[in-house]
């Protein structure tokens, strides 16, 4: 994947997760400083945990300044204007899956990149995509919302998958969108017809 | 010690403590994946952490596939079968306890080779042994019952420091057993005497 | 920076944020291992983090013995003496200012020689300065205390920018004090005038 192509969709992704991020701030009425910690480390978390788990330190997040005024921009003006941004939840809850698709999709490219086989690469890709969420719910003492596995964990390991297979046999690169697609579209309709995965033997679905 | 004997007992801690982490999240209700990506993160976190700390990456969970799927495929028996496993709750303790037995003297001797002094590795072994549980317990929401140090840190950095030495000086493997010895039998005999370390002054012992 | 010096206001710093973890874990009534534990994650995480962060390993934390005696010994010392530190609260947010100042300084300096830019230098140093505190709330399950922006993180970024600046312009090294004291100072001002950050629009100030 092109070099360029792979920075604007990893700071798209950067950008939205930061936005769920400093949402959550918000709710917790942290004060503006406290918001934009809270939705850098949303931002960044999961590319930073990629990074350091192939090696390739200084993270990407730290050497190149877009990396750090993307999300810290973000959770500025989210701050400033929350109570739109609030009122728009089902769009964030559209963003979040955006910004899951790509971080899957672009997690398991770089550490195809970096040689790690296909499942490896198809778990660090969907650990790229969960990892900002969850530092962000256990840093403000929430249940991570990741662990609703029909929604997070799934679809984003089907679509680090395909990326990651794709890369693997050296398909043409627009295959990525398949990939792209496949985290989206699964999460949408899990979202929109309330799939839920299997619960525990014995468990009542509530 | 043998490469083929440290990858067999790794992943023999790596089942153990990801049905522990497969069990809380059976307990916190979550869907079969979300189970599964608790208990994935509670068999491997250890061992990550002490790659990362020796410089060792991309870590061994990320080199070699089985590190993947023995924790995955832990996960889903235990979520099938929780009642059978919820109800050997005393043989859950004695296998946590080998498994942290395990992990001291595996992360002790993985931070030896790596070129640390034996104080250090002790340490990196105790973190090795209680790492994955402080996950666990950190993503779910539960104060880490690793800070019941009597129960914990104290026979797993006594086992790692036993391990370390036994490296240092180049003394037989079978001494190995000692180091495993030491962390088991001082668990179990904390868990079955009730022993408690010294509280903070002025606390009263509940 | 002289290596000596730098050690020794490391050493300086653990100590005080090792104090500040000690007395949490004596409140939560943990046992005394839980307690050193807990001491010395608060006292190692931000320079640990720092470390991994800019590929530095093992982590100093782990290449010197001191590194781990000295927030060991502190939390023995706390143990033992809690009531004479639980009296002294407001010594204790001295010394967490001054660690806080120390770490920033160091952390950025740090960051700087390895040839990270002044941005991400700056960055790096605030994470360094809150990262221990952070992970000390995390895993004791407060939220966690520098997400008062006013407090940590502002004062915290301010000093490591100076210091950034000081050693990306190769100023005298004197000028490292007035990072030193822009941290110390904006946080000691912060808490004595109870100056708070803007909270998000809408927030009632509390």
């Amino acid at each position: 994947m092109s070099t360029t192509l792979l920075l604007i969709l990893d700071l798209a992704g950067i950008a939205v997760f930061a936005s769920t991020g400093a949402l959550v701030g918000v709710r917790k009425e942290l004060d503006v400083f406290g918001v934009a910690v809270l939705a850098v480390m949303t931002g960044l978390g999961g590319g930073v945990l990629r990074d350091l788990l192939i090696g390739s330190v200084p993270p990407a997040a730290l050497e190149d300044w877009r990396y750090l005024v993307v999300p810290f921009v973000t959770s500025l003006v989210v701050f400033a204007f929350h109570p739109t941004f609030g009122r728009r939840e089902r769009g964030i809850m559209l963003l979040d899956a955006v910004g899951l698709a790509l971080f899957c999709v672009t997690g398991a490219v770089t550490a195809e990149e970096a040689g790690l086989n296909v499942l490896s690469s198809s778990a660090l890709g969907m650990l790229t995509g969960i990892g900002g969420g969850m530092m962000r719910d256990i840093a403000s003492g929430r249940v991570p919302v990741v662990f609703r596995g029909e929604l997070y964990a799934t679809p984003a390991f089907a679509g680090a998958l395909v990326a990651s297979v794709v890369h693997h046999e050296g398909w043409s690169q627009w295959w990525y969108i398949v990939a792209f697609g496949t985290c989206l579209v699964w999460r949408i309709l899990a979202l929109k017809r309330g799939w839920s995965a299997p619960l525990p033997p014995g468990t009542a679905h509530v």
